[in-house]
This record gives structure tokens, C-alpha cells and sequence, in this order.
């Protein structure tokens, strides 16, 4: 634990799953020497309180920031704009403002006409989470070991990057800097077409009959189970994710549905050749993926 | 440990995960009085002998079934009607063939027509499995707490069911019977979809430029990496697999077109609603996967 935290006051402003493990995070680590959180329901500021890991709640989003060096949004990407006016006459001179969302243009879209120059915007992305939800489901072990990518626009003072980035590095994650939009284009193939693609599956599923249905449900462990895990994730959140990520994701779904239509075509033609040559070819991605130790 | 083992002689045809897993199981409770294995490689019998999961190894499958009361196949699904014809000539009257292949109306139609009458053919597949393949793969508990499906033709001996149920139960399965046709359309949904659209996204990521490919396997723990997981199972396995159910795999691939075209257009329209109602909809389908325990 730092004698002289590395932040005066970190609010939070949303205190679900990336919230309130931020939040125990920071705490474990000693890294703010004030936590204090916001979130709309008061049955979930009552709730934070009581799990202990935010020392202060507030139902007002200026009240909230108010003296905060650090702001941090975890709320779903569709509350920025009206989330920004409202804390606005809070905001501290110099504070650093980040958010924690799947999408990263639309933030820079959302904030900058609204935020004035004299506040830092870092918007920020921890490749990391859980099919859970709410303040219940966080836990201060979450960020380590994996990655937190920053998408300062250009010209952002480098202090408060750098500041942002020890945060970051304190609670465990490894950074990386880059373009909102490489960014948005990247996780359009790692996170918004997997999710899309389970979620497609899994309602597939829930249209079927009901007794073909329960029989889904029963002999789920050969390979189905996978994706209703991951579309059990939160449906709010990956709503405005998709919204906020069109152009990108509909480009993936474009590639994904001709790779689709070519292996359909080799199945109805019986062309073993064609789909075992695919299948082999797939697995080289997941060496490189336990290669990289994110298996 | 029974004192007289439910099978004289086990004989399994292919040593992989699945079959060196079986053996092991039957080996530790005490289900045979000898296994014997066959694999095609010399490589593969050599390794099941060093790792001891068999008694004893045989490179010609004649020689492998003689005097078997119980033979199992635990090969990709097209090598079936050759090796039930290189069997042939050792098989006992009154034994059991079964095997472990995930489509069963496909071993109806290939080994029906070549085993004589006086050998019982009772298919079954064990709901089990990893994405790892090989004789070093497998391991005893593989099938505990896990379904195993029978599919054994009308007609067959009540007896050789009872037999097949009592060695899949003893080794912790929980068995079910049900026609074959049936079998496949329930596993078209839970297992042959899903891994034919694993295999088509990560080829997706394969086909990406090469800075963007590299990136999406750092970043792959935002969704992609679970993917990854299911995309490295065994090549010519699921090649054989969907050359041997192409009506019911080629029908939900279509029903999941549907849905997808659905949601990329609601992307498109901006239609949160519709997303948000699809999104909170699977989460029920998650938990009856929770409830039957199958998570």
C-alpha cells in the first residue's frame, strides 16, 4: 500500500460486475484514498454499502464526482451522454474521466461535445468479465492477468494517461494504448460476433419445440453449454454494445456469413477434404491463444 | 469390484480420448476380465500398452474381436464399414457391437448390412468429451455425472441393452435410449451446430490480416477464446461427423441463418428493443442448463 494513494477520490459511477470489482480492487490495493459510488437503483447503492466496497454512495451523479480526480463510468454505453450532463456540474478541474465500456468511438462521440477542456478523457477497455452480473458478482481478482486497452484521443495530456495506466497496472492488468476505432474493429472479432453468434444459437434453441427443447437442455455438455454461458451475459449492455458498434460488427457478420455459406456448401456436397482442411487450420489459432496465456 | 466382471473380454477399436477413457473407467471398476485394443498406428498401440489402460494390443481387428463379448468402436465415423468388414472374421457369435460416434442413423445404415445376425449391434455416445485427443488424453472420470445416450435398432436382445446400460452406468453415466433418428436432430442443435460455427468463426479470425490476427489472440479472452476451445477438437472426427449428418445439420444451419439475418438487421435499424428482448430471452435457456446440472 502507497503512503500518498495514487488518487484522491475514484468515484464510480455504475457498481455492477466491472464496477464493484474495480472498486474492491482499488481498495485491496490501497490505490484512492476515497471510493465513492453512484448507481441509479438505490437497491444497489444499499447493496454496495453493505459489501463494504465503496466508502461513500451517492444517488446524485454530481454530488457523486464532486472532488473525484478520477471518474470512472460502468454503466452501459447508451447512459453516457445523459450521464455526462448530469454529473457535469460536479466535475472537478483536471479530474480524469474513463469509463470501462466495449466500445470505445462512441464514447469519444458521446463525451467530447459534452466535457469541458478541462477534464481528461481516457476512455479505457478491461478485456475481462464474467456471465454474472450486479454488485454481488464482482470480485477484486478479476483484472489480473489479463489486458486493459486505453484509447486516449489525440493530444490528451500524457500525465493523466500515465496515471491511468498505474491504476490499471496496480490491480494486476497489462495495458496497451491504441485507437478508439483499431479497438472497435479488434474486439468487433474477439468479443461482439461471439457474442452475437451465441446469442443467435441460443435463441435457435428456445424456438425449438418443447420437448426437442428440454432434450437441448439435458445433453447440453457437447458443445452447447459454451454459448449459453455466454449469452447469459447482460442483455442491456450488449444491447448498446451492438448499437454502438455497428459498422464494424456488421462487417464481421458479413465475413463470418460467406465462411458459413462455403462450409455449408462443402457439408451438402459431401466435400470431407474441404472441411477437414478448415478444421486443422483452426486449431493453429488455438495454440496461439494457450501461447499467449489467455486460454 | 464385482467378483465375476460384467464382460469376459472388452475389445476397443480406436485408442483416443474417448476409447482410452473408457478403458481406464472399465479398468478401475473392475468391469472385464481383459481389455484388449486395437489401433491402426503402431505409435498409438505402443503408448495405450506404456500407459497400461489395456491388457494387451492387436494390429489386425480380427485378431482384436476374437472371443470379445463386447466390441467397442471408438473410431471417426467413415472408418466404420471397413473395420466392421476387416472384424468380420473374429467375431464371436452373440457378442455386442457398440461404438461411441456422435451420429447414429449413420451406423445403422454402414455396419447393418455387414454383421451377421447373431451379434448385437447396440450404438451408443457417450455426452463427453475435451478438445484434446490422443491415448494420452483420456482419463477414468470422463463419463461421471454425464449423459450416454443408446440407440439400439427395434428388435435388439432386451438383454445386450441391459448388459451395455449396466457398463455405462457403473463407469458414472446416466444412460437414455432413443431411436437414432432422434439422437441425431437433438444433437444437430446441441453439439454439430455449435461446433460448425466455433470452426466457422475462428476461421473467420484465421483468414484476417496478419497485425489484426495477432491482436485478436491477445485479445481473445473477450469472448473469441471459448470459441478457440471447442474449434481445436479432433479434425477428421467432426469431418466424419458432418458428412454422416448432413439433412438434420444442414436444416438448423438454416434455422440459425434465419435468426442471425434477423438480429443483423435489427443491428442495422438500430432496434434495440429486439435485441434487448433476444438477449434476455437465452438467459432462461442458461438457466435450464444450470438446473439439469449440466453447467
Amino acid at each position: 500500500m502507497a503512503d500518498t494513494p495514487l488518487f484522491e477520490r475514484l468515484t464510480l459511477l455504475g457498481l455492477g460486475l466491472i464496477g464493484s470489482s474495480v472498486a474492491r480492487a482499488v481498495k485491496r490495493h490501497g490505490l484512492a484514498g476515497e471510493i465513492v459510488g453512484h448507481a441509479r437503483s438505490e437497491a444497489t447503492r444499499a447493496r454496495s454499502m453493505e459489501l463494504g466496497f465503496v466508502d461513500r454512495v451517492e444517488p446524485d451523479p454530481a454530488e457523486a464526482v464532486r472532488g473525484a480526480d478520477l471518474v470512472m463510468i460502468c454503466t452501459p454505453l447508451g447512459t453516457y451522454a445523459s450521464l455526462a450532463q448530469a454529473m457535469l456540474p460536479g466535475l472537478r478541474e483536471g479530474a480524469i474521466v474513463s469509463d470501462v465500456g466495449s466500445v470505445k468511438s462512441c464514447v469519444l462521440r458521446d463525451l467530447q461535445p459534452i466535457l469541458p477542456p478541462t477534464v481528461h478523457l481516457v476512455p479505457g477497455h478491461p478485456i475481462a468479465g464474467t456471465e454474472h452480473s450486479g454488485p454481488d458478482a464482482g470480485f477484486a481478482e478479476l483484472f489480473e492477468g489479463r489486458f486493459c486497452i486505453l484509447t486516449p484521443p489525440d493530444g490528451t495530456d500524457a500525465a493523466a494517461v500515465d496515471r491511468l495506466v498505474a491504476l490499471w497496472q496496480a490491480i494486476g492488468s497489462t495495458v496497451e494504448v491504441m485507437s478508439a476505432e483499431h479497438h472497435d474493429r479488434v474486439l468487433a472479432v474477439t468479443s461482439h460476433l461471439p457474442h452475437l453468434i451465441a446469442y443467435t444459437i441460443v435463441g435457435t434453441a428456445t424456438d425449438l419445440e418443447e420437448h426437442l427443447k428440454s432434450e437441448v437442455i439435458r445433453f447440453s455438455a457437447s458443445g452447447f453449454r459454451d454459448f449459453t454461458r455466454i449469452a447469459a451475459s447482460d442483455p442491456v449492455m450488449w444491447r448498446d454494445i451492438f448499437l454502438n458498434n455497428k459498422e464494424a460488427v456488421l462487417e464481421v457478420i458479413q465475413r463470418f456469413n460467406e465462411d458459413l455459406t462455403a462450409l455449408q456448401r462443402a457439408i451438402r456436397w459431401g466435400e470431407g477434404d474441404k472441411l477437414e482442411q478448415l478444421f486443422t487450420r483452426t486449431r493453429a489459432i488455438r495454440r496461439g491463444v494457450i501461447d499467449a496465456r489467455q486460454a
